[in-house]
């Protein structure tokens, strides 16, 4: 299978490592919106072209990966590129899914190409556990806890404030939640009660620290409904020790069965990343895979982790799953 | 949908209280070898017939659940009621499902019905989840942990011993030895390291306990490659405190992405399970829909977990499904 990427920021790097690791794929080529000559790849065989180039690519490339980000890129460029390619996104804006799956459906049926949306774990891996812990225990809670981990859009709002030189911020579930959860108890929490936030900031020369901490605690939508901790740091400490962009999360189900529900039972599902983007990266591989398998069985059209058998993932045949995995 | 029930154990009796949990399902029947007259079941407008009608309901069932024994009834029963029905089963001896899956197949063919075999948790939930977290993480080690839970074989085994009343296993996850795998240690773990095993056993008056206890621990496979304890107690505590089918696991994937393979990531899915046959048989329905549909699609033979897309088995649409749970 030749794969394609589109975007190579953290995403596409982590792809372009993540082939390395599967035997029945090869990187053809990058293509980036910025001059290809400044770009710098760790694949020797595979070219790094400009976008504007990719249509020639058609017929090379059997799956393009699309890493742009899910504000801006996607929404435009999964619809585009669709028609062209197989492809695959991680789109993450749960609210306008249905929209973008829709536009998506659109042009890959158009094209006769598969596209599949929103793979990742979350959307995608976490969607799929609590689709399938929901069809087996059809009465109970969901719970979903993210972290601990970098969340880049709230690390992006602390470095919007003034005085602010640059920041980290993890988010960080609550063991107290997180245990009564799992002891089944079925807890109604607030967002205050499942979450904290902590921030990592490096102020400007001559900022005010008081007025940087009550800026990003009060801060509506990102931090005001948190419990959050405000740490300053040097820039050396930021770099040393925050470098990372580490992630994961929970996915729980706790629900009942029994003549009378008398049998409690908690199905759980997590992850502890210690990069989100190399993580990431490979699930998408894993579903470019399915991609190129359901182009070839002649399906077209738009896909989710929901549609997808999961023997379509793995590079062994059925009889080998059958015999060594099932 | 219309269920018909083969077997009324324990498997049985929670597939009748699960369909109670689902709307779109109808108990149409329960089939027993047993007289029929002796069973009382919990369904005030279902049937309760001999297995020797079951042939005149092949028009008035969709799905057939069969809730036998993998050790006689399933190799048997389930090649030949898949030429009548389409059909569920929870075949669970790991080594034998290769040729179970080829009979099924056949006849499953040859009657053109769908059946789904090896369904439950394991082989079933956590054969998906060993088999998605290699797909995405080819690099890795794989552990599986049971319990803590009932094992049936073993607290079998310790009722055959001479002087024994009554007894029941737990096989018990070594907690340090799953810390080690979730802290991404990559142990390498024997059999003793991984299980223990806990015992209650009632003897029968005058029983020699020394001796029970050593042809317990000393049992090879069931006990002597495990750390096994014995505790001796009263019938009546037994019936109190240990009359419950508990069970449960843990299935994990340790593995690396990044160029120089140095991000570690761990994949984790675990079940705490009040009965083991009240959530096996709820595993056992959400197939059952699944079976259904793919038979109305028209498809024929025999499927695993493996090969069933996610969305199969809920009883939500895929525009309901996108909006809600991806």
């Amino acid at each position: 299978m030749k794969i394609g990427i589109l975007g190579y920021g953290n995403l596409g790097k982590g792809v372009e490592s993540a082939i390395r690791q599967n035997p029945d794929m090869e990187l053809a080529a990058v293509f980036t919106r910025r001059n290809p000559n400044s770009i710098k790849i760790n694949t020797d065989s595979a070219r790094v072209l400009s976008v504007d180039e990719i249509e020639s690519w058609k017929d090379k490339i059997d799956v393009l990966i699309l890493c742009g980000g899910s504000a801006t890129d996607l929404p435009e460029q999964t619809p585009k590129y669709a028609r062209m390619f197989n492809v695959i996104d991680s789109f993450d804006t749960h609210a306008n899914i249905p929209l973008h799956f829709e536009n998506v459906d659109k042009s890959a049926k158009e094209g006769g190409k598969v596209a599949i949306i929103s793979v990742g774990w979350d959307p995608g891996l976490f969607s799929l556990n609590r689709m399938y812990a929901n069809a087996i225990l059809p009465e109970g809670n969901d719970y979903t806890f993210w972290g601990r981990g970098v969340s880049q859009g709230h690390s992006d709002a602390i470095r919007r404030i003034n005085g602010v030189k640059d920041a980290k911020q993890y988010t960080v579930p609550v063991e107290k939640a997180l245990q009564s959860v799992k002891n089944g108890e079925n807890p109604v929490l607030s967002t205050r009660e499942k979450h904290t936030r902590e921030c990592y900031v490096v102020l400007e020369d001559g900022a005010d620290a008081k007025q940087v901490e009550h800026e990003i605690v009060t801060m509506p939508n990102y931090f005001s409904d948190y419990d959050t901790t405000v740490h300053f740091i040097t820039e050396e400490d930021l770099k040393k020790n925050h470098s990372g962009i580490p992630h994961g999360g929970f996915v729980l189900r706790s629900g009942v069965t029994g003549f009378d529900k008398e049998e409690k039972h908690i199905i759980e599902y997590s992850l502890k990343l210690d990069s989100n983007p190399g993580f990431t990266s490979s699930v998408l591989l894993a579903y470019a895979r399915a991609a190129f398998r359901l182009y070839n069985e002649g399906q077209k059209g738009c896909k989710t982790v929901f549609d997808i058998a999961p023997c379509y993932l793995s590079p062994k045949s059925a009889v080998e799953l059958r015999k060594t995995m099932l």
